[in-house]
């Protein structure tokens, strides 16, 4: 495969592929705070729930390191205490600039916890032990990836049409992905004669970036718009549809792109099983099911507008909610780097998180 | 209500307004001959299956008279057989400009019966008799729209949140609309709060032209994507749905715009009430099923561009059907002018038309 870098640390700067400009020009944006970080998240420089967490973690060591030199220019010298109500702070606004997807909450509380193990140690070797652990958390999505992809090639049946939608590819992950991570393993087995991607209005990450990544790739695909997902199933033209998740309730209830309880929903009714690929940072016990989930609502003008140039008459109004929730009962397996887990309801996903996974 | 004008003869000329550039310009385009009629139904200058009925009555008063005049200049003089010979072959080719609407064909069809009973009249009271024959189709147009408005009113209950899809409004007819004459009409009685209009991707007819229609009403709205939809539903937004359809097979199966399909398997899952609004001109009693209509396939940029800018890798494939079909079984009344017909499916479509309606 060839390398898709969404993210990169260089000389303590985090570069990030501007996810908006592909897949015209291949550009990175340097961030270096923690609000660098925050704003490329609000513009969609860098999306995606896994890359989102791996974002913040880095978001974290910038802020660790804006903190020391505050604490310094204030001749404070410096406070442990004083450190770490700075990154909690930095950490909860961070959170909420993009509520629905898990991972940026993940990310930062493991920041957190590596912050309080490194209570007592020198400046210079908190920032290291920071850095080193928002390494760590890039290299493990990667990893975590790639058993996804393993385990969720092994639902594919040869000469398989998949459909998938929004971009759950490398570029929402630190690399590989979650969704187009099993396309890629399934597609390297010989099992996938043809992707179908939905364009998924309006940020169009199937048509702009799953695309991009596929063509990168070899893959054969075809780009359709988001409502003929159910035309092609009808037809007989889909085996099976994979996508990837923002947040999962303890209950199985999956809040992914809007779109994706559409394609659900469309999948049941022709009898097709519906793929759902996430790590566990995905999954978020502490909310029973999917009506916990707060749904961002983005700003109108991305639908009424595209690159500045209207698309509907001035002052229309439009509803932009940015996910859905999708009912644990519509879901045939859930795919995470510890193995599958089929219809992922009635308590069964808190048993198998508890349980550290396993090919149920 | 404004006015909206799609369709104007003037000046024996027939002016389309030119939808590809709505909701920005308002721009008529001049036609004079067949040929012109036909580019403008490509490039979707007119659209809408009952506006391309009307469209097609007024090409064929322009090809009788081209008929006339190259008769005329190769001193033949005039000769009824020649020109019907004319009038047909323009006829069928016109007709495959775009082969899923019915209306089209219903037009042509209906311009060359009322020739035929012109046999044997001087040639200026042949076009003078095609003119009378299409501007009587324009009328007949507007007056169907008005009773399915009247008819499709009675099953909206008070308070309700519509969704339509694509346009079917005054701009898709000669006047008024189907589907958003239904909405119109409910409106004027204070029954619809809001309506929701999904973009409708590629083409946008929702969002330029849906949205128009209702802002010039002002009839409050929401534009949404077409995939959140389903969402919209699901959170209890939505009261029911209304569409048009482009052609009616026997058993009640209906091709609409891409996506159609999709919201009627949503509205039976959601329990909502799904509604066609057609006239009597849009069912066609010569196909047994759904699967027997030819579903058009329109250019990969409409999906891969915008406006000449791309919005997909170069050399991206895109599979671009523009309609799909709905299951007569997920439909819950068919809307017409000649009344309502719930549940279209086992044979009762043919009956009702036989029987010229009903209220049943």
């Amino acid at each position: 495969m060839k390398k898709i870098y969404p993210l990169l640390w260089k000389s303590k700067v985090l570069f990030l592929l501007d996810q908006r400009a592909l897949p015209e020009k291949k550009r990175y944006l340097a961030c270096r705070t923690l609000k660098d970080v925050q704003k490329c998240i609000q513009r969609m420089i860098v999306r995606g729930a896994p890359a989102l967490g791996v974002a913040a973690a880095f978001a974290m060591v910038l802020e660790a390191r804006r903190a020391f030199d505050k604490l310094n220019s204030q001749g404070k010298g410096y406070s442990f205490t004083q450190l770490l109500k700075y990154l909690t702070l930095a950490g909860s606004i961070l959170q909420q600039t993009r509520p629905t997807a898990v991972n940026l909450a993940w990310g930062i509380r493991r920041m957190l916890s590596k912050c309080l193990k490194l209570k007592g140690a020198r400046p210079d070797a908190i920032l290291s032990g920071l850095e080193q652990e928002a390494l760590r958390i890039y290299r493990e999505d990667v990893a975590i990836n790639r058993k996804i992809g393993f385990y969720g090639a092994s639902l594919i049946a040869n000469g398989s049409r998949v459909l998938t939608h929004c971009n759950a590819g490398a570029l929402a992950t630190a690399g590989y992905g979650t969704a187009l991570g099993v396309i890629r393993s399934a597609y390297s087995q010989g099992k996938i004669t043809h992707v179908y991607t939905s364009e998924t209005r309006p940020f169009l990450q199937g048509s702009r970036l799953t695309a991009w990544e596929l063509q990168q790739e070899g893959i054969p695909f075809s780009i359709i718009v988001d409502s003929a997902a159910g035309y092609f199933m009808h037809q007989g033209e889909i085996s099976c549809v994979i996508v990837g998740a923002d947040r999962i309730a303890a209950n199985g209830d999956v809040a992914n792109k809007i779109g994706t309880y559409t394609l659900a929903v469309l999948a049941r009714e022709n009898n097709l099983p519906f793929y759902v690929a996430a790590p566990f940072s995905t999954i978020d016990l502490s909310l029973g099911c999917g009506q916990e989930i707060v749904v961002e609502e983005r700003a109108p003008h991305e639908i009424t507008a595209f690159r500045g140039k209207p698309l509907a008459p001035a002052g229309a109004q439009a509803k932009n909610p940015a996910f859905d929730i999708t009912a644990g009962h519509l879901i045939t397996a859930l795919i995470t780097e510890h193995g599958l887990l089929p219809a992922p309801q009635n308590g069964k996903l808190a048993q198998f998180v508890r349980q550290g996974g396993g090919t149920a």
